[in-house]
């Protein structure tokens, strides 16, 4: 199949359905028409096989991690997604493997909550000697109501949806996936595809927000750093699935898994503390009060019996691309 | 330099300075408030080094490219080019290589013409195998004013702005660029600096557009099977700047060059015969007549003597990025 045929293939399967879509792929641009009182929150995250994904990773995983990992920064913006485009690098055409990642791009689009669909309105395909994708994800959200980093405040209580340290641990489980083991699947299944909150919720509610990509620590360290101020985080009280105890070796692995490990893509937020039943109900996922932020610049880890807990003994402060290590 | 770095180091060089982008890099989105009665048009295009620029060109001709490839999709669209995101994935981090890169980006978008600045708003790096750069533009039409390919009529005459050939005349001589010539030098030039065209003068004068990137023929025939119209062109009327005389081994080759040649990233246009004094002094650059939009569907070439030329002795029918040919 040559390019022209595959894209025209893509296209058909690539229909809009949103009535701010006003032309979809197919001609130079697409056209969008945001609707009046939004603003757009937009982001570009790049996937490369054995860096963002492993490389035996199925087409369905990559276009739904893909995918995934925009939606999550759009989420951290408190917006609603509405459009993707989608660049696709790769070594061959094969229109099965195409397929199969289309399906898991619009299977991440079906399942982000939302009132409205989101359309896959542009993108391309490229031979390259990597695999490589890079999607833009554009959101909308009501003018003035985006939700950054730096809105964090004293006395607002730091928050994480759903649970940390599956994905870390569903990476080192990696070899083992083919046991037939369903705790090992079901983490392995979080490295693979992350999960899609409503970052609409945050709109309103939340002060500062971030999506925890480099690892729990990290990226609390991002709203610290952008807002000027410290946390205390209660280490222990970082939500967990019950598979993570199951399968980790030591506490101190667990511990890293969860505070450290990165590729979570839950949500970070700092709120006010009457906001957080209404930010739990508008969500519709677990959140869980974890700390609280300071005036005192840095981060204080504190474990169950209040212990100081050295950020050093939890692993690398996030993750680096570029770090040969 | 590690990621973190680089990436401070690059969005201190990216400040954003339109009103209308309420934050730039740094956050897990860019915040954008299009006007209100305007319509964004969207584009993401990948450059691949090897394929869409040459392995050795300059990081700063590479990042022009990047940009200029897709505001000029943009200007095909009749938009005013507003934001552009940037994903930029190489081999190795140099801070040196990527400050030129980013300068290439900054040249182009400030060469762009237009009323208004062009703020880069987005993007990432990350190490890769491959050198490969995926750009996403965003630019604002009034309300229901994006041109398509779709939109040509009959009688309406075909333009092409700046002139045909030069890109794929440098291509073939890339090899003698360090040769002193000042006539092979321009057309290299061409290649690695793609022309940046006004696109909003297109809005509400044209009744279709494409921008030329796989070459004069193949992207007229896109705007004829969208609009479902033929057309007959006249192949000795296309602009050509005198230097493509000057180095071409022999007609045949001239014509090649010229029609199916690609990489131009000039625009072809469908218009009323009226409207072609209003859109060449709105484009501000060279607008040629080139022929005319036919009930009769297919392309017909004609040279200058009314005789047909057979497009499969122009070349190619446009550049396939997966054809190994």
């Amino acid at each position: 199949m040559r390019e022209f045929e595959l894209v025209d293939h893509l296209r058909r399967r690539l229909k809009t359905t949103r009535a701010d879509t006003r032309l979809g792929i197919g001609d130079d641009g697409a056209v969008l028409a945001p609707p009046a009182g939004t603003e757009l929150a937009v982001t570009t995250d790049t996937l490369i096989a054995g860096r963002h994904f492993p490389v035996d990773a199925t087409a369905f995983d990559i276009g739904y991690k893909a995918a995934a990992v925009n939606l999550s920064d759009i989420a951290a913006m408190g917006a609603a997604p509405a459009w993707l485009t989608v660049a696709l690098a790769a070594p061959t055409l094969d229109a099965a493997w195409c397929g199969a990642f289309v399906d898991g791009l619009l299977t991440a689009c079906s399942a982000c909550p939302g009132e409205q669909p989101i359309d896959i309105v542009g993108g391309d395909t490229t031979r390259a000697e990597c695999l490589m994708i890079s999607v833009t994800a554009i959101g909308q959200v009501p003018a003035g109501r985006a939700v950054r980093r730096s809105g964090a405040r004293i006395g607002d209580v730091i928050l994480v949806t759903g649970t940390l340290g599956d994905a870390a641990a569903g990476l080192d489980l990696w070899a083992r996936r083919h046991a037939h083991d369903a705790t090992i699947d079901a983490l392995v299944a979080r490295l693979n595809r992350p999960p899609l909150r409503r970052g609409s919720a945050l709109a309103g509610r939340a002060h500062a927000a971030v999506d925890i990509s480099d690892g729990f620590l990290a990226d609390l360290g991002h709203i610290l750093a952008a807002s000027g101020v410290g946390a205390r985080v209660d280490i222990d009280l970082l939500p967990a699935a019950d598979a993570l105890a199951d399968v980790a070796p030591d506490a101190a692995t667990f511990r890293r898994w969860q505070a450290a490990g990165g590729d979570d893509y839950e949500l970070c937020i700092a709120a006010a503390p009457d906001q957080v039943d209404a930010l739990r109900d508008a969500l519709g996922c677990a959140l869980t009060v974890v700390g609280e932020i300071v005036a005192e610049p840095g981060l204080v880890c504190l474990d169950r019996l209040g212990r100081t807990v050295a950020p050093d003994t939890l692993g690398p402060p996030g993750w680096d691309h570029f770090d040969p290590g």
